[in-house]
C-alpha cells in the first residue's frame, strides 16, 4: 500500500569512512552520536587501513592495476574477517553498550544483497560484487523490531561466491530500494568536512551542489577526483527516491542529521 | 500463552564441531543437508584449526593453563575474525547457494546472548564469556521469517566487549531457551559416529544414555574426558525442556535427526 509521505517514518542511512574506522576515539564518538538517532537507521561501513595491516602482517600482497585494488581470493578472505567479522562485530557491541540495540549483518545474510563478479572488458578486479538486488521486505521487518542495522561491505552471488563490495554503493543501494517505504536521509561521513572548492582548505565546504553546479565543478576540475564516485552515487540515490544526500565529518553528525553542516547534495 | 506439545513447530539446533568446519567437501555435504531441513533449524559453529593457523601466522603465541586455552585481547581478534567473519560469512555463503536462506549471527548482534567474563577464582580465562540470557523474541521473530540462522560462538557483555564462548554451550542456551516455544532437537555433531564405549572403535556407539547409566560409565571411566562437558549439556538441555538431544557424526546428520544413528541423550 502507497503511504503519503507525511506517513513515512524517517529512515537515516549512514555511511562511515575508512579514516575514523582507523580513530579509536573518534569511531566511538560517532557511535554514540549515532546511538543517539531515535529514527530507524542504518549504518555501513568500510574497513580502514586494518585489512592492509594484516595483509602485511601474513604477507599477502596487495595488487593494483591501474591504481585500483584487485580482491584476489586471499585479500577478499582478509577482508571478510576483518569487514565482517573485527570491525562489524566491536561496532556492534559498542552500539550495544550505548543502549543501541544493534544487529550486524553483510549482504549474504538472510540474501540482503545480491551481487555478480564486476565483468570488465580489460581489467579482471578479482571478487569484486556490483549490486543487483535488495531484500526489501527483510530489511522493513528488521527495522520495524527496531533493530540498528549493521553493514560490513561484503556481498554473495547466490551461488556461494563473497563479494568486496563498495561501502558507498551498498549504502546507496539500500537508500534507494527503501526509499517507497521511508523518508529516507542518506548520510556520506568521513574524514572532511564536505565537499571542499579546495581540497587543502576545510573552510571552502560547498554549501550545496546541483546538477548544474556540478557540471561547472567539474568542467573547471574543481572537484577532487575521489569525490567523483561519491557525488554520483548521491546523484543516483537523489534520483530514485532518496529525500536527501549529505556528505560531511563524521564528527559532525548531529549537525549534518539537521542540515547545518556538510554539502547537501540537491537534484533540482 | 502455553501452546500444547503438538502445536509447536520443530525447531532443530545443530552444533558443528570444528574438525568438520576444516574439512571443505565434509563441510559442504554437512551443509546441503542442513539446507534441505524443511522444518527450522539454528546451525552453530566453531572455528575448528582456522583460529590456530591464523594465530600462527601472525606470531600470536596461544596461551595455555592447565591445558585450557586462554583468550587474551590479540586471541580474541583473532577469533572474531575468523569465527565471526571467514568462517560464519562463508557458512551462509553456502548455504544461500543450496537454497536455504541463511542469516549470520554472533550473540552481540540484537543483543541476542548476552553473557559476563568467566570469573574463576585460581584461572583468568581471559575474554571468555558465560551466558546469562538469549533474547528469545528476536530469535523467534527471526526464525517465523523462514530463516536460518548460522551462529558464531562470540557474545558480549552489554558494556561493549566481546566475549569468545563454548560453541557447545550456546547451543544448549538456544535450545533451552526456545523449548517453551518450539519443539526443540538438539543435535551435538562431530567427527565421531556418537557416544563411543571404545574410543579407537566407531563401532562401539552407545545408542542411548541415561542419567543412570551416565553415572555407570564415568564410575567405570568408560567416557572420554572430552566428552564430558558435552553430556553434562546435554542433560541440562532436557531438564530445562529440550524434547531430544542427539550426539554423532556430522556426515550422519539426516540419521541423526530421525534417530537412526548417533548417541541419544535420555532424561529417564
Amino acid at each position: 500500500m502507497q503511504k503519503f509521505y507525511g506517513e513515512m517514518d524517517k529512515l537515516y542511512i549512514i555511511k562511515i569512512g575508512g579514516n575514523i574506522i582507523d580513530n579509536e576515539a573518534k569511531l566511538s564518538l560517532f557511535l554514540q552520536s549515532f546511538a543517539a538517532i531515535e529514527d530507524k537507521k542504518i549504518l555501513v561501513h568500510g574497513g580502514g587501513k586494518l585489512a592492509t595491516k594484516l595483509a602485511e602482517k601474513i604477507g599477502v600482497e596487495q595488487k593494483l592495476i591501474d591504481g585500483r585494488r584487485i580482491t584476489d581470493a586471499e585479500t577478499l578472505k582478509i577482508v571478510t574477517m576483518v569487514y565482517a567479522g573485527y570491525v562489524n562485530k566491536n561496532i556492534v557491541a559498542q552500539l550495544q553498550s550505548f543502549n543501541c540495540n544493534a544487529m550486524g549483518l553483510t549482504g549474504v545474510d538472510g540474501d540482503i544483497i545480491l551481487a555478480h563478479k564486476r565483468e570488465h572488458p580489460a581489467i579482471d578486479f578479482g571478487y569484486v560484487g556490483d549490486v543487483d538486488s535488495i531484500n526489501i521486505p527483510l530489511l522493513k521487518n528488521l527495522l520495524a523490531q527496531n533493530l540498528s542495522l549493521v553493514f560490513a561491505p561484503i556481498t554473495h552471488n547466490q551461488q556461494g561466491q563473497l563479494l568486496n563490495t563498495n561501502a558507498d554503493t551498498i549504502a546507496q543501494e539500500i537508500a534507494k530500494a527503501l526509499s517507497s517505504d521511508y523518508e529516507v536521509k542518506l548520510i556520506y561521513s568521513f574524514e572532511k568536512s564536505g565537499v571542499l572548492l579546495d581540497t587543502e582548505d576545510e573552510s571552502t565546504v560547498i554549501k550545496s551542489i546541483d546538477p548544474q553546479y556540478y557540471k561547472e565543478l567539474k568542467a573547471k576540475e574543481k572537484i577532487y577526483a575521489g569525490m567523483i564516485p561519491k557525488l554520483d552515487n548521491a546523484f543516483a540515490a537523489l534520483n530514485s527516491g532518496v529525500n536527501e544526500v549529505i556528505i560531511g565529518k563524521a564528527e559532525e553528525l548531529n549537525k549534518l542529521m539537521k542540515g547545518t553542516a556538510g554539502t547537501t547534495i540537491k537534484n533540482e
